[in-house]
C-alpha cells in the first residue's frame, strides 16, 4: 500500500484513546506472566486471557471504524475499488 | 476457589514457555502503540492485533491444556464435580 | 433500509453458490438432529457443529464481499455515508 | 472412540430441548435461503445468519456441559485420560 495513497487519518483524540486502551492491555499482559511465574490457579489467569482480548477486540473495532470512515471511504471516492479486497482480508482475519 | 484444593501445576518448562510468548506478546502490544503514533496504515495495525489475538489464543489452549490435566483432573478424582461447572463457565467465554 | 436505495444484486452464480451451501448446511442440521435422537458420542456431534460454523462463516464471508463491492460502494458513491455505521454493526456482530 | 466405554448419557429433557433449538435453527436456514432467493438486502441476510451462528452456539454450550459431566467425568473416574485430549481437541475448534 503505496503510503502516498493513505491520507493521514491523524485524529488525536483517537490516537489517545487508543494508545490509553493499549497501555492498559500491556499492563495485564505483564500481569498475566506475574500469575503464571507466581503460580497461580490456572482458571484466573485463563479469565484474563479472556479479558484482554475483549479489550484488544475493542481496540480493533473502533480502528477498522475509523479507517472504513476515512482511508476505504477516500479511496473508493477516488474510484480505487483495490481498498475493498483489502479490508475484507483483514476483516476475515478479525473473524477467523 | 481456596488456594488449598489448587495443587501447584509447577512445570518449569511450561512456565518458561508460556512467559517466553507472554513477552512476545508484550513488544506486539508496544509495537502497535508506535504504530498508531506514528499515524501506520490502520490495515496495517488491524493485521498486528489479529497476529496478537492468535498468539493470546494459542497461550490459553495451552494453560486450558494443563489446567486440565492437572487440577481439573485432580479435583474430579478427589469427588469435587464443583471444578467442571469453573472450568465451563471459562471456556464459554474463550468460546464467546 | 428503504428498499429503492438497494440496487438489486441480483448476480445468479452467486445466488446458486449460496443457495447450494444452505442445502448442504441444512442437511447438516438435520444431520446432528438425527444423531443426538440416536444418543450419539457428544464429542462427534460437537464436532459436527463446528463445522457447520465454519460452513456458516464461508457463506457470511462470500455475502460480505459481493455486499461490500455492490450496495455498500454504490451508496458511498451516492454520498450516502450512513452504510459504513451499518455494515460495520454488522461486521461487529460476526466478529463478537 | 468405541461406543462400549461411552455411556448412554440419554437424558430425555435434554433431548427435547436439543431438537427442538436444532429445529429453530433448520428453519432459519431455509430462511435465509428464502431471503438469498428474494433478493434480499445482504445486510439483513448477514445479520441471519449471526444470529444462527449464537443459536447454534447455544446448542453446542449445552452438549459441552452434558459431555463433561457425563462422558469425561466417567472416563476420567475410569482411570482413562485419554478424553482429556480428545475433548480438548474439540474445544479448541470451538474456540478457532
Amino acid at each position: 500500500m503505496e503510503t502516498a495513497r493513505k491520507k493521514r487519518w491523524q485524529d488525536e483524540q483517537t490516537v489517545k484513546q487508543l494508545v490509553a486502551r493499549l497501555n492498559r492491555i500491556e499492563g495485564q499482559v505483564r500481569g498475566i506472566k506475574r500469575m503464571i511465574e507466581e503460580d497461580a490457579y490456572c482458571d484466573d489467569v485463563l479469565n484474563q486471557i479472556s479479558s484482554i482480548q475483549s479489550a484488544l477486540n475493542g481496540v480493533a473495532k473502533l480502528l477498522l471504524e475509523k479507517h472504513m470512515k476515512s482511508c476505504v471511504k477516500d479511496q473508493l471516492l477516488d474510484g480505487d475499488e483495490q481498498v475493498i479486497d483489502e479490508v475484507l482480508k483483514t476483516i476475515f482475519k478479525m473473524i477467523r
